[in-house]
């Protein structure tokens, strides 16, 4: 039987990736739909999650697009309403939450999948599987785009909780901690907050991995032009980088990979699997790292930046 | 036989606390020192961590003393050599470092103890005790204590990594991660930084427990005069009041306990006993909260601050 879902938010991310990756993924039905501002055509909608348990409509999972400020709430209402529960990336506004989350849904025996679309994109396996048989010396992320482009008057971003650059700086994250073939932490931050913004608009990291490698990483919203999501990985045997967000791999010099994103996609089908299974798959080391940054972060002042 | 233990890091708190308490226990004793700058009569003295485990001097354990930051590298090359390890509060600059040390301590099958000194006052057990029997309304926190007085010119507390006032802080949610029957979340964060300082002088949180009961904490560097260290619990059989950082209790008006600071000498004790059972302990919630809060944090900028 297709498992039921209910969609909680229907902003920008839902409406550009969940509702086509739902209609494109065997096994699961969207049948609900809660938000304060939308309503879907032919499917239930209701104002907020607790209109939506209380109803007639059977779900059987929720899906949160909501900002991650206030998402625990919903999310437990919805585990102890006895509902898996997938949860868009970053899965909550703080580690308390999402650790207190991972512990009710085990209590509950409900699935949680805290997602993190980045590590679907086509070239993180492959890379996972290369590194391990190689040695490497180094690694340098890139992620910089245009805030504007990506998060149009999305103020919720730039307040606590919002992560600013992070939002973005977090996916790659969620990739080079499962293409590691070891663990690494941080040793540096320096943290960039517009004069006006309570949330950085760029980031540079320096990490130490066990044996004294170092991976660096520069996120910045402030790039006009091409947008940049890579990531070199400096090898004995040679290079491998990742770019376009993970979907093209090149090898030695040689490209291996392009393919087109099918991030959501793989989304929603490892969900319906983890639900068929039984299983959650909760690795919340992306917003560790993020938190570690804030925690160790030298703060400094940039210019005022409005929308 | 006794635990050989060496003493890494011969600073203020060492001298204050952990060298009268090693002393005071059975089944350990102190055979050498690493410090820069220090030396201890009767006891081998080396300069370093890494001179100390090149050297004949033969250790069981390592007690780490030092500042948070750079304790990564000193805790790891314990663990390697097959050292056990204790580490001062808090356990590292980091999340993801301490996360890495507890994998490779069960690696290597040595003892972990990530110690929170303030978890051994004398009323916390007790309050543990009665708080699992009561029904809890709210939680207030009061830590206020002079900076000047407490760690007069340690620059290291002022840098990232330092904590800054979650330096005592962190002690006070040592104690209250303990006595709570339930986990709690910060929804709301006020940093306040010195115009001249990295880290915050005073912070102002807001908790939530699951069920909504508020846990609300005030810390502060800049009180002179009597100093505060108070956890108020709020339960609808009556109040439940720890004060001097958690070694007097009160309850329903009436005085439970008042006892002589023995916080250190219960550390070695409890690890004593770890090493002997072959187990670890390291909780790291409390640093996990500290940094929600400089995740969540809304910062504030406050007069300088010069020792």
């Amino acid at each position: 039987m297709s498992i039921r879902l209910g969609i909680v938010g229907l902003g920008k991310i839902a409406r550009d990736q969940h509702l086509g990756a739902i209609e494109a993924t065997g096994g699961i039905e969207l049948v609900a739909v809660a938000s304060r501002n939308a309503t879907l055509d032919g499917v239930a909608s209701f104002n907020d999650i607790q209109d939506l348990l209380s109803s007639d409509t059977e779900i059987d999972a929720v899906s949160l697009c909501t900002p991650p400020q206030g998402r625990f709430e919903q999310a437990r209402a919805a585990i102890e309403a006895g509902k898996h529960v997938m949860l868009e990336k970053p899965p909550g506004a703080t580690l308390s939450e999402v650790h207190a989350l991972e512990a009710l849904a085990k209590e509950k025996g409900v699935t949680l999948f805290a997602t993190w679309h980045s590590r679907e994109a086509a070239a993180v396996e492959p890379t996972r599987a290369l590194l391990a048989q190689r040695t490497i010396r180094s690694v340098a992320v890139e992620w910089k785009e245009d805030v504007r482009h990506w998060h149009p008057g999305q103020a919720w971003i730039w307040e606590p909780g919002g992560l600013g650059v992070f939002d973005p700086g977090i996916n790659a994250l969620s990739i080079v901690t499962r293409i590691m073939p070891v663990p690494f932490h941080l040793v540096r931050s320096d943290l960039f907050f517009p004069e006006n913004r309570a949330a950085p608009i760029a980031a540079s990291l320096v990490f130490e991995a066990v044996g004294g490698m170092a991976v660096t990483a520069e996120f910045d919203w402030r790039q006009t032009g091409p947008q940049t999501w890579d990531i070199r990985i400096d090898t004995e045997e040679g290079p491998v980088v990742v770019t376009h967000g993970g979907s093209r791999l090149t090898v030695d010099g040689e490209q291996r990979m392009v393919e087109e994103d099918r991030e959501y996609r793989n989304l929603y089908k490892h969900f319906v699997q983890l639900v068929g299974e039984g299983r959650s798959d909760a690795d919340f080391s992306p917003l560790v790292h993020v938190a570690d940054a804030f925690l160790l972060g030298r703060r400094h002042a940039v210019e005022p930046f409005e929308d």
